[in-house]
């Protein structure tokens, strides 16, 4: 048995108020509709899309029955989630731990007194920081700055980027009379005409800023201004990787020289170079431990700021609670920022120089969200008295070794499977793109919730609480599937 | 008595789970301590920023025994707040009616199962809209895109606009080769190079694509790169109104003829121009309807889109639900958006077009968040059942004339008193910094939590629950105030 010593936190009923709702995990995948979507979230999205944008609709859920690791649709159907609202659900659908924190009187009192927490901070935002966010904090971070998603920590540490290199470049001096004129017309010197550097396939949201450094598809970016900001390459790797060691280091080898090179010859200052662990929306696109330490040893060289975007791949799916942990890097990054798994988002550092020295620079009304940094605190909490780092890096073992084998039988359909060692962060791509249509569809019809990524790959995105019995039948299910291809 | 239909919601206990707090509204500010902050507060602000940016911290609040119209600090003053975390306090803290809305089962279930929304829709979303954003709507519009703070109910807006704009001169056509891979470059064509126009000291936000229309302080943008987008002039009135009618009315056909012309000669594309109502981080500029209907002709004219930020001056406090409609307009704004006192934050429009025929145009893993669309509902029920528009609207103009009183008798101080008929949306400029800061601390002193705007404004933000007791008890202390000075 993989993890006897965790509780079973589906296998008792949810205690909303009132009303009892689907009582425990069920062993596989309920059906209840010949198609899913099925007729009623059909007719549910039909009238959504009446005044809200539901071109991107899978289907539509049922919550308050959704549990663990099923969600339920409408019409009743409980699938097994591999995909999760895009990796951001971590215990699972109305895990007990988190309910009980959606009703103590802290949570309560975060939604109703909402504050403008820069001005009026509540008198417990430090402890709930201290026993949440920043208990989390990865190696070398002991400060932090929260924000409303994964998009506005990236803002947020572009801004502080910013800001830090021209207080460098500034040093004691005040601003200058042209640089506050000048900025009013959002010109420069006032405006700043340094760039973010990001690499090629990356993903780092969705606003203005935080889009020009997003480099996944174009549809993405499409009419959108942005600005001229520059791009490395990313590592191609090939797999499997035990084969491809000396070609893979070559080529990482080569995306390095490039990114120094861009860094040495631009014509813009790069106040900061921002990277995925993996690169997900892009297509689970991954590197070595070599590829990040010289990103950190190039940017450190030359003065620019090293962020890692943990939005997708911190808190735990990859084996370690953030995934840049597996590189062991000689010395930290200088950000590292989060959102989906922990509800709450924002960045974290070490050197308070990243934090300006006057107020209202690093601002806005909310500055965050005490609810969100409650449910983190829950989530935290949980991971650690479960132990589910651990849990998912086994969990992960046994998921890729099974997908391995399934495979391993049709590798002229599929290739390219990673994640080995990586939790149950794993991905795979498809020969093409009716392959990978035919196995979201054949999943789905057995009852399993499943994700794309980049142009042909398919990501396993689980909650923490994805244990050996869940990946059985997922790995059945998919078995079957591609069987019948 | 002005309002004897009201309920009156601060009189009762406010329910936890367990424990009792503040049990009513005091009468008055309550003075626990020599100095605000007091000691307590202080302690904690210093341990806060040892891991927080709290430059910009007035005090550190106590939200548990903050009640109605006044907050409390962790020192247990009990301060008069008509500042309300920046305008986002639409019905005091601890509102009963929240605290019922935090506890219902519907909130529990989302917060602890947050959907990416427009893939995963609950099956209660449009429920949700139709009782509370939606039925909120302002006339004309009857769709909704939801975000998560003003910044980002711009941005969306701004995105719609741009791709609605391309979508009108490509036609039926598709994208193009050049443009799909121009803008992985974040080049022209494939990245747009149209901008939008905002007005000098608005405010529209602090990521970087609302940023650069915020147009208020240098402080705000400072360090920040930006777009080169343009800006017009916004007029600036002399009061008393109804002195100066002549010279407004031209100011503002100045301000109007100023507009057309950038649109006419913009050497890009104008997509769409946003303006807020009152400007108000920005000094709490006011423009007559005659402006607004202007920037309407105009805009439609020359098929620009005309966005309405009511971020700031939405939901109640200005005697209007929104304040456009003060303006009578002969048809609507394009797009009008919102966030503060609704929690929820996003966009209202009338015309489908808006919303991209593509998905995943316009989109991000949360597009919002029905805790907090949750939360907008029993906003809206509550102003709807109590009236709160029309009592705001009343208390409003008996606040205004109570400060006239006493501005009559120090106008060598205090100037450009303005709001008439705007609620409780009321300003007034100081002669300089110092006596603004003069005021401030005075009524801070005797137990008055107000904030500034502008270069020398003070601006009131109530609660829509500031009844006439409150605005007694505020005239009293700034009068005393005043005396002083």
């Amino acid at each position: 048995m993989l993890r006897s010593s965790r509780s079973k936190p589906f296998q008792r009923l949810v205690r909303f108020n009132s009303t009892k709702y689907f009582p425990t995990e069920p062993p596989a995948p309920i059906l209840a509709t010949k198609t899913i979507p099925g007729p009623k979230s059909q007719k549910i999205n039909e009238e959504l899309g009446k005044v809200y944008d539901n071109g991107a609709t899978y289907f539509v859920a049922d919550y308050f029955n959704s549990l663990g690791n099923f969600i339920s649709d409408a019409d009743g159907n409980k699938m097994l989630d591999v995909y999760c609202q895009i990796s951001s659900i971590a215990l699972g659908y109305n895990n007990p731990k988190l309910i009980e924190a959606a009703k103590s009187d802290e949570m309560i009192s975060s939604i109703v007194n909402r504050p403008a927490l820069a001005c009026f901070p509540q008198s417990n935002y430090k402890d709930i920081l201290e026993e949440g966010l920043l208990a989390a904090a990865p190696p070398g971070m002991n400060r932090i700055w929260t924000a409303l998603s994964g998009s506005d920590a990236n803002e947020t540490a572009f801004k502080a980027a910013f800001m830090y290199q021209h207080a460098k470049l500034r040093q004691t001096k005040e601003f200058t009379a042209e640089e506050l004129s000048s900025v009013m017309d959002n010109k420069t010197p006032g405006a700043s005409d340094m760039v973010i550097l990001s690499f090629d396939k990356g993903f780092h949201g969705r606003t203005f800023g935080a889009l020009a450094t997003t480099r996944s598809k174009a549809i993405h970016k499409l009419d959108i201004p942005t600005f001229p900001w520059p791009k490395a390459e990313f590592p191609q790797l090939k797999y499997p990787l035990d084969q491809f060691e000396a070609e893979n280091r070559a080529e990482e080898q080569r995306c390095l020289d490039q990114l120094e090179e861009i860094i040495v010859n631009s014509p813009k200052q790069i106040a900061a170079a921002i990277v995925e662990p993996v690169q997900s929306e892009g297509g689970d696109n991954h590197a070595t431990s070599f590829f990040f330490q010289g990103i950190r040893d190039i940017t450190k060289k030359h003065g620019v700021l090293f962020i890692v975007d943990e939005v997708q791949t911190g808190v735990g799916a990859t084996g370690k609670f953030w995934a840049h942990e597996h590189w062991n890097l000689t010395s930290p990054p200088d950000m590292v920022t989060f959102s989906k798994k922990f509800q709450a988002a924002g960045f974290y550092f070490g050197n308070s120089e990243l934090q300006p020295k006057q107020p209202y620079r690093q601002f806005n009304t909310w500055c965050g969200d005490p609810s969100k940094a409650i449910l983190a605190k829950a989530i935290y909490k949980e991971i650690v008295a479960s132990d589910l780092v651990t849990a998912t890096e086994k969990v992960g073992d046994y998921l890729y070794k099974g997908l391995q084998t399934i495979f391993a039988k049709r590798s002229d359909l599929f290739t390219n499977l990673r994640g080995e060692n990586y939790g149950t962060f794993i991905a795979w791509d498809c020969v093409n793109v009716d392959v990978r249509a035919q196995v979201l569809q054949g999943v789905k019809e057995k009852g399993v919730n499943m994700g794309a990524c980049g142009d042909v790959s398919i990501r396993l995105r689980p909650t923490l609480l994805f244990e050996k019995k869940h990946a059985d039948v997922f790995l059945n299910i998919l078995e079957d599937t591609v069987g019948n291809l």
